[in-house]
């Protein structure tokens, strides 16, 4: 196949033409020179490396005579649906990720035992299987709360033991990975840490399922070259979490959710694709519609926040839905689950 | 109430303050000094008409000892559900917008009198009730079809009596409008042309229903201003339509489907809101999951680009379903309808 | 040359292969079927039309076992440096646009006969030779000031005549071009109209000179195709102004002012590029510096709004600098021309 | 001053306007209700923390009746100007960034001593004063060369001695702090980082000058509470860096370059702020006008990418000037200098 076309100007002399092909050469790539009416194009026949991907178009781009140059297959390799054409199934905890519908929920951040131990009993009922609580808290503001820290982790592990959940919290450092896979069964990497290279090949290695949200500026190839990052440290265990992009209008949502990423995603990867309707919207009470239409489009399944009490929440208790609201809307997904499995 | 707070600088001195206060009284506007710890706000305890907000906001950004203008309150009004609480329903020829969930489906481009006819015999068959067929084609480039003009009109008028189908087709520039509302039920503006105003004007003279497609960089307070250009020429029967907005990234879709946006026009303003999906996407394999996630989130309806024969389609071919693509969609619809009303 | 690359999947079956290849010919475009290593890459190795370009891309994205579909050559022509080497001078009342650098200015709207005079004498006395002033405002409410219409255009010319300034006005709607044509040297289009097809038509048919403001969300190559419209009107005489982009951020400024947009174009087109900073920003005090950097880039020119009184300003009062401001800036033009000169 | 307002509904009951006063009275804050004609708008008249801020908006919002809430004053407070009038200069090795026009350059990565040599040499003889060069590359892709780690900071630490220049050099992780700081003089955080709110934390306790890059899709305010963090860590001596925001168009530029952030930024901090348009355009040739340009929109610096030999280049080449375009450049922004004085 050909990787990579590098389409000369009008006119380009012969001189300049050369000296792409000799480039190519020299880098060990062996250039198909194919001349037109107007201009010639040089196709790269060999799959490339993404490595040198990136420094051949770099390169090219600046050299004379050269008018566009254009990358004509994906980047990516393990995340790739190409290669790897059954979907990924990641198992926590008897909770089959890519083969059933899983709601993960839970409040923003762990904040006691009693909170977490009530907000447990409320996703235990309603049929959810997986815990969130943040321990470590990424505010915008350095002056905002900021977490329990292990203290909350302990909490997190202890109430999934009680309520037989797998847990699930995020991590924000590479040096914190072994601390926050001792407690808890998958490792979240959040938007802002999307591209926190040590970070992902940290989370890579540890073993554990890693659940990877995209960046608020990402496009989907860079969000599948940051999974291919945890891919490639021998982890296989990765699910993708579309949680909304860089708003048009930050007037009436916090982020856009970019519900078409779904059926976009799971054409191109084999990876499990979670919706996160609450940081996707900001306002709880987008969150329910939200979270049914993720299930129409084709996610794999929905990450919640739920509070006992949201307005007592010491963080975003503005997206996080009351113990009715989530209940509510586990009945409604259960309903809609009929349909969509028809 | 407030509808706009003045947050003078820290330590602006009082002839500063002053000068705002004044400016503000010569506009005819009553202004409310708040003194406090650091610094002093001067707040306008009245309505203002979207003329004054506009200068006044300008005018007093520029002033010195002047650190934020804010806004209280909306610039719309008569798009406003704050003050028409109850839905509007546009009723055409015996479909009732706003009341029920409409599909409005066709071709992109009216090429024939026998593609129109196929085309309204499939939209006939399933159930839907408006038939979309675009007369002229704003092309993005010069050298593109243009199409059939009034011939186009002639037929699209032609097949929806045949079929008893409403019809729908884009309106382009001012001076077309009495052409175009000769013979079709609904006029649409594109989405180019969301902030042509003369448009808008004329359209709204017009007397017609009037389909209003957001813009792909409009806000939301945009897109309800455009619609009360509209409103405001004493034409109740307006429709909104969210068409995919501007992409962080075009590789996979062509515009970014804002599903959210209908939650949040639903709750600010009282017009049908519908979906296309078809643009939205610009991909016809995703535009069956997005018009089921349409309905979920409580869309009035969706449009959708059907071609008896999408791979000789004069423009847009790529995101148009086939017959069999949507009868099935239509099919999938109609069980959706099912939950969706529960 | 090759104009486009079609990327098949791997493992695509013969017939799949078989089936594009056979459209292409269809079509009266003879295929490049080139087989690799994990899979096969089928070129187009023919110049195409655009319409060829679009409907050719869009069906096969379509198709069966298709997994990419590039294009390696420019969708526009008449507007491309690689046609047409030497820069295009557009020459309005001896003022050479593209051969130095131009100054336009004045107020956003046409008020008054002695708005008008007094803006004019101040344009004059500053070494400009554009005068700006707009007849019809396409204002984002309608309840906003629109502006005085032909009135306007008959001040605007006759001050334009009396200080022997060219002048420049918005146009609108198709069918208002031949009223402003009568009356100024340059017919304006405004960025909410860059793809207003009809009206670029009508401006390119009229055989003024026009002034094409960037959309806020169009790419460069939506921007040139916007400008091909024109020139396939048998007008060469187009300019190309940039005014801002969608931002990121409307905390602060109205619209993102991409510089750098100046000398991609100057690269990939002969047309004269002006740079509007007064729309780039919306905020009068950040002009003068954005306007410095605009010569400093390589722009042709600069558009700026600037009015007697910016208080009273019936419009945009916020982003108009006073006369002694633009003086001062006309000043550091001159001043600065100097050093880009060298 | 009055910090928050929240605008009620239209006819908004009674008991839902007291449940908004009563809760803002719970959390210690003294509401202020003013009724006014078509409905109540309360207002927060004290000064808020930012985590205050955060929390009641989000809860305010949830509750009934509530139609819209704004806030009037900025999160930041150390970094804003408003509580530090005179301009914070950061003295690094005799480099007064902050007080004169500084240029910071350098290879992208460390690749060798001896290219380090070559770099540093040019650096030195073209007067500016601060040499950069990578030791751990981020890069987009996992199979992409990932630096030298503490052998390059070695490197790079010999060859700022021997030519007497200040280093600065990018730490990704928290725990890497303390390494990196070891070696270089100043400290850079990455775009992608620009939210990594443990390593900026590790940052400021560090006591080293910091670097702060904006993030490609932070706004203004998003930018200072990320400097706002390092700074609450007792460290004065923080530097902005505005490198591209989120593009429109990734065809000709990999970002855009937002040049009116530096007058936006220059207004509302103390800090310095510095332009980087290596990675703003991501193309060689268009860095040298965009550096130009930064001088003249106010910026306190620069830092350029220059290779000794860029198609050699293990990383980013396309955007690395050669010397001899970086002597060149330097040559243009001593002359312009004289300009810019005036």
């Amino acid at each position: 196949m050909i990787s990579m076309i590098i389409v000369m100007e009008i006119g380009a002399p012969q001189p300049e033409i050369e000296a792409v092909a000799n480039y190519l050469k020299e880098v060990g790539v062996d250039p198909l020179v194919m001349p037109g009416q107007d201009r010639v194009a040089i196709g790269i026949p060999a799959s490339l490396s993404a490595d040198q991907r990136e420094t051949i178009e770099g390169i090219v781009r600046a050299m004379a005579g050269v008018s566009k140059v254009t990358q004509t297959s994906h980047p990516y390799k393990l995340a790739s649906r190409e290669w790897h054409r059954e979907a990924t199934v990641v198992e926590v905890c008897g909770t089959k990720i890519g083969a059933e519908f899983v709601v993960m929920a839970g409040p923003c951040s762990v904040e006691s035992y009693e909170q977490m131990h009530e907000s447990a009993a409320i996703v235990k009922q309603s049929g959810a299987t997986v815990l969130r609580g943040g321990a470590f808290k990424p505010r915008t503001s350095p002056y905002s709360f900021q977490g329990l820290a292990e203290e909350g982790l302990k909490i997190l592990q202890q109430v999934g033991k009680e309520f037989s959940l797998a847990t699930i919290s995020e991590v924000m450092s590479p040096d914190m990975v072994p601390l926050v896979a001792r407690y808890v069964d998958i490792l979240q990497i959040g938007a802002r840490s999307m591209q926190n290279f040590p970070l992902l090949i940290e989370a890579g290695k540890s073993g554990k399922p890693v659940f990877l949200k995209r960046g608020p500026s990402a496009t989907i190839d860079e969000f599948l070259l940051a999974a291919e990052y945890v891919l490639s440290q021998n982890n296989p265990n990765v699910m993708l979490c579309e949680r909304g992009i860089v708003p048009l209008d930050r007037t009436y949502t916090r982020n856009t959710l970019d519900l078409s990423a779904v059926p976009v995603l799971k054409e191109h990867t084999h990876l499990p694709v979670i919706v996160d309707p609450s940081h996707g919207t900001g306002v709880a009470k987008y969150v329910p519609s939200m979270a049914l239409a993720s299930m129409v489009v084709g996610a794999d399944g929905i990450m919640i926040e739920m509070h006992p009490q949201p307005k007592k929440a010491l963080s975003d208790g503005s997206q996080a839905l009351t113990p009715d609201g989530f209940l509510a809307l586990m009945g409604s997904l259960q309903q809609l689950s009929g349909f969509v499995k028809k």
